[in-house]
């Protein structure tokens, strides 16, 4: 330690079934790789399935007030079979994207040597889908009436604003002038027209600030083809919140499993601390076996040390895990044993 | 033509791009299908992006009111890139759907041996998805304040009732009755809680008058993933209007293309026509060259014919394209060449 190393407190929330399992293995490696170089203060909540089957609470105000104040949030999985389908997912993981607001759903799909794809002849993958975080359906202003009788209606509203909207649109050129300079915005705008008429001028705005970056278009239903028959095309795709939510899931399974996908919740001001997590779920069926894989969490450091500023022992990590997967994505290993081997590349 | 030969009254919308193409070798193999079985009087309508660019109108009420007496309509694809996206959709395609009430949008996925899937092993792919087609974020009740200010904001609603999804679900479970008795129903439940929660309190009440068919719940996410990775999972998909277009386009993908893929919008209690349509699009880029493949355009006569209730000439039909599929799908044919051989088959 040197005086000029600073400490950074990190939330670590490792939730229900795997994502218990997968934390302690990307801990251990963020700590190796990060050796003299960054001081990091944990602090583990007990949020999750778990504690609200306990004493009912997802994200009581006065543990939010303290994850506010962190400097970054690491996030394992949650949700569970036995409790009813949106409150934790509502009450946990959305509340923190949304009160953090965490507007950039950065969410990278590589193929890295060494996986298997289901695809025949996948080329290439490489793309990032920058998903909206914090509008669209997520925010939750749906109801309904007459519940429970034939004359029920119930609804969802899709919430878009300009300043919402631009925000993560000038990230996504940001970011595509890092890369391979082209942006694909998907959206449906051919039904969607109100909120799909607003992104796509806000993308011809902005695309006027970044005359290097080349844009195109698709609507949802035709990227989902491309992302199977021709997924080597994209670079940076540019979406919503649901549509990111649906086609970063596709694009998981495309480079062979979303235990290889990671994600950054971020909130590019920095007013408030960004979540990394890895985009799979809790994983109840294999949880408790100790066979989960840790790559994506493992990964989802890697981008936490990105936001930070610390580039080297990010691409320290993402090497130790190409070279990794490269060797061994086929060989069937624990949890513990993947960590270690990860661990020890380092 | 014998006295009891019944005539049916056909509206054909040929529509742009390769509609216009692929139509008449579909309405070639209808006829020969058919003869001294049935007749059928078809009046053509000029519909589509050329007509909206010629006198700027969609689909009149004189128009439409001629087509609501039809017994059924044959579409070929809609859609020009010089028009905005969403006003021939909405004026015409959707406009369609929803003045004819045509609540079973049904798309039927199937893997024919000859075809090349995107996939490495996509085993055997045989599900029909039960898109709803009159409600959810397609009705079209979004709006915009403060339109291109930097304060606009811009919505879009979903709209959800009793009546519009206990109809749907009840066609899925009586489809899967006659398949492999399995539904699955796709929403995303944990996000969109109103819409989600009375579509599966529906499907679990419906449920219990099939003791017989078996159910299971997916988010649409990990339903993208199953696509690609264990499509032979899946027999009946029911899903709501956007989440079934999202769904089905993947689906075409991995069934080799939608090329393959037919669709019927269904109005299952027969007050008006039912509507059959290629899933795929009016494809600009190879329109005008004569190659674009008929067959999707030839089987969604066959859902006609049984929609109808004309099953044998629709079985007839449906094994001329399996055979016809199963020796050339491999092969360069112009679209010419691809009717020919079909109706050669017959
Ligand atoms: C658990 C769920 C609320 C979440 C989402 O829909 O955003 C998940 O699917 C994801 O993609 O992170
Ligand atoms: C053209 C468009 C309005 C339409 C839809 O979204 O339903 C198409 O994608 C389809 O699936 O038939």
């Amino acid at each position: 330690d040197t005086a000029s190393t600073r400490t950074y407190s990190i939330a670590v929330i490792p939730g229900d079934g795997i994502g218990k399992e997968i934390v302690p293995p990307a801990q251990a490696v963020l700590e190796k790789a990060t050796k003299g170089l960054v001081n990091f203060d944990y602090e583990t909540f007990d949020l999750g399935a778990e504690r609200y089957l306990r004493d009912g609470s997802t994200l009581p105000d006065e543990e939010l007030n303290r994850i506010k104040n962190k400097d970054a949030i690491l996030l394992g999985a949650v949700g569970d079979p036995r409790i009813k389908a949106g409150i934790i997912e509502r009450g946990l993981l959305l509340k923190l994207r949304f009160a953090l607001d965490q507007y950039v759903n950065l969410r990278p799909s590589k193929l890295f040597e060494g996986v298997t794809s289901p695809l025949a002849n996948p080329g290439k993958i490489d793309f990032v889908v920058v998903r909206e975080g914090t509008e669209g359906l997520y925010v939750g202003a749906g109801g309904a009436i007459r519940r429970g009788t034939p004359h029920e209606v119930a609804t969802e509203v899709s919430i878009n604003t300009a300043f919402g909207v631009e925000r993560v649109v000038r990230y996504a050129f940001a970011l595509a002038m890092k890369r391979r300079r082209h942006v694909t915005l998907v959206h449906k705008k051919n039904v969607l027209t109100n909120a799909g008429d607003m992104w796509q001028r806000i993308v011809d705005a902005v695309a006027k600030e970044f005359p290097e970056v080349t844009t195109d278009y698709q609507h949802v239903d035709a990227a989902t083809i491309f992302i199977v028959t021709d997924p080597s095309r994209f670079d940076v795709i540019l979406t919503d919140n649901l549509f990111g939510d649906i086609i970063t899931d596709e694009a998981g399974a495309v480079v062979g499993g979303v235990g290889y996908s990671a994600s950054g919740n971020i909130n590019a001001s920095n007013e408030y601390p960004s979540m990394f997590e890895p985009i799979h779920g809790s994983a109840p069926d294999i949880a408790g076996k100790g066979i989960a894989n840790p790559t994506a969490a493992i990964l989802s450091t890697a981008l936490m040390l990105r936001h930070l500023g610390f580039d080297d022992p990010a691409d320290r990590i993402e090497t130790a895990v190409e070279a990794d997967i490269k060797e061994s994505a086929t060989a069937k290993r624990s949890t513990a044993e993947v960590g270690s081997d990860i661990l020890a590349r380092l």
